[in-house]
């Protein structure tokens, strides 16, 4: 499972609406006959793509699968359909499937006398590679990650606005890391009028990676003429609102299930308000400005006892740069 | 060494100008004979104190010290002596002794007969009880940590300025604790004035300790009639300056080495430019505010690269909270 958990992660970015599923074959000897993950919309899921692998030798085996097995006809035919034809005797996934279409997957294998057991790995697939899809299921709408890296003293530019840079190498490769996973990068017009800012994906190098998240420019201003983000690396689209729910609607009828939230201050406090936000991901350089913008503008909150309060999921290093990452305390909103 | 370490850390706060100091006696079979701790100033230092409580055991024995032996005549006869008429055999110390008058013990006790080693635990030793002191010898000023409590978006308090609680429970008693272990406690006017800020070392219920740090109001803006810092719970004295380093030059004559500084913003800004401050301690609280003061105030940075640098020492959890400790980058001052 700890493999096909592995695959899923290669193919996160790439599958939206669908699920970013890893899955892997084994003979009925118990050896290795086939790995797979997601294709893009339209193309196989991961159990056919590990069937392909494995032909013949899948029969009499076991599959293992992030997410149980689809038993409906989408754009592809059911999953279960798949496993049953090619004789597996055994499956074993990890994260229960909630949709309301395709769940049930395992009953049906059950009912056709394949042993069927799941929860392997579930914790760690559904806070890792099926957490945005899972929370899209259950809420239907996109998650939405806030990444934002300020100096200790919480500021995200100096004075003059500069800000190359507040973190440090590991951390800005990081969040390329983190946009090649997401499906849209999210940002306002006044990030994109301040800092020209790209928001695309790039090596350490500064070389384009292949595939490219949908960017997308959130408020009513204008974006200049000749601005980076109005090139042709990737689709950029202008969302004419101030609401974050109506971002969402439209990123949701554009089958996007993971946001990255890169700023700046006055879209995020948006968001955070509308508790639109389900995890903060900061880089919190060992810096100090004193001076200059903060990561969050107006939030909604006038006195302390109604400040947003959040529970800190994971804090490690990231170089020389803390990485705190945050989800919405119990009764708190998000999910 | 290590419980001599652990009492060295019971007299914190205690033995100013005198250096934290803890001592173990093992008798000739090895068995513990005596341990001791620095008394305030003039009273025995933390060997005389082991000595005593191990008598004629001491005879043959070995002791464990943090810091290498004096060996000159200030308010108590030189610790030397004292451990030469006892006769004993070894003497383990952590840390050796940079002051000017005081040094040199090990060569008078290896003069005598004694078998000396130092270096055990010297790391812990000096990054610990002995921070603030080795501090002072080497750069004749006091030791400065400054602390604060923000939210995730670096706020100490809401629009309105109420600020309790940012920080969780955890946190608030670490405060206690860490004040607890200094000369001083600094705050400017304005904190006084806005927050009517107490500066005392209180329990988890609210009692006072018996022992209460120097409270220093910096500033040339007046104590309001009736503010708690005015109180007779411990002695306060008034800066009246703006200049950080005018405030270490007063407690310095004092006979102070290990000084918090608790805020607010300006007096931690004027700190942080005048490159005073030695160590962060910032409790980050998972919240959000979106408005509000930020933790630091302007300390003469226009432009991203003449950010102030620091390098993250230590990440840890404190309740809730994450506890970013710092010092400063080399090269950029503090000592």
């Amino acid at each position: 499972m700890a493999v096909a958990l592995a695959l899923s992660e290669t193919v996160r970015g790439t599958t939206s609406p669908n699920p970013p599923v890893g899955a892997v074959i084994l003979d009925a000897h118990g050896h290795r006959a086939g790995a797979g993950a997601t294709q893009p919309p339209g193309g196989p899921h991961a159990e056919v793509m590990a069937l392909r692998e494995a032909g013949e030798r899948a029969r009499g085996g076991t599959a293992f699968v992030t997410l149980e097995p689809c038993s409906h006809h989408g754009r592809t035919p059911p999953c279960t359909d798949a496993l049953l034809d090619a004789g597996i005797a055994a499956v074993r996934y990890a994260v229960a499937d909630p949709h309301p279409q395709a769940r049930g997957g395992a009953e049906v294998l059950r009912a056709a006398g394949v042993d069927v057991r799941g929860g392997l790995l579930a914790d760690e697939v559904a806070a890792g590679p099926l957490r945005a899809w899972l929370h899209s299921v259950r809420t239907g709408r996109p998650h939405v990650t806030w990444k934002y890296a300020a100096t200790l003293d919480g500021r995200i530019a100096a004075a003059d606005r500069t800000s190359r840079w507040i973190s440090g190498p590991v951390s800005r490769a990081e969040v390329h890391a983190i946009r090649a996973a997401a499906d849209a990068v999210v940002a306002g017009t006044g990030t994109i009028r301040a800092d020209d800012a790209w928001l695309t994906v790039r090596d350490a190098a500064g070389a384009l990676a292949e595939r490219q998240p949908l960017r997308v420019v959130v408020g009513r201003g204008g974006i200049p003429d000749g601005a980076r983000v109005l090139d042709s690396v990737a689709e950029t689209v202008h969302v004419r609102t101030h609401d974050p729910a109506e971002v969402l609607a439209v990123l949701t009828d554009r089958g996007v299930v993971d946001v990255l939230l890169e700023g700046g201050p006055t879209l995020a406090g948006a968001f955070v308000r509308a508790r639109l936000v389900d995890r903060i991901v900061a880089y919190v350089a060992p810096a100090l400005l004193g001076d200059g913008p903060a990561a969050l503008g107006p939030a909604g909150v006038s006195t302390i006892t109604e400040a947003h309060r959040w529970r800190v999921e994971g804090v490690t290093m990231s170089g020389e740069d803390v990485r705190i990452t945050a989800v919405p305390a119990v009764g708190e909103g998000g999910d």
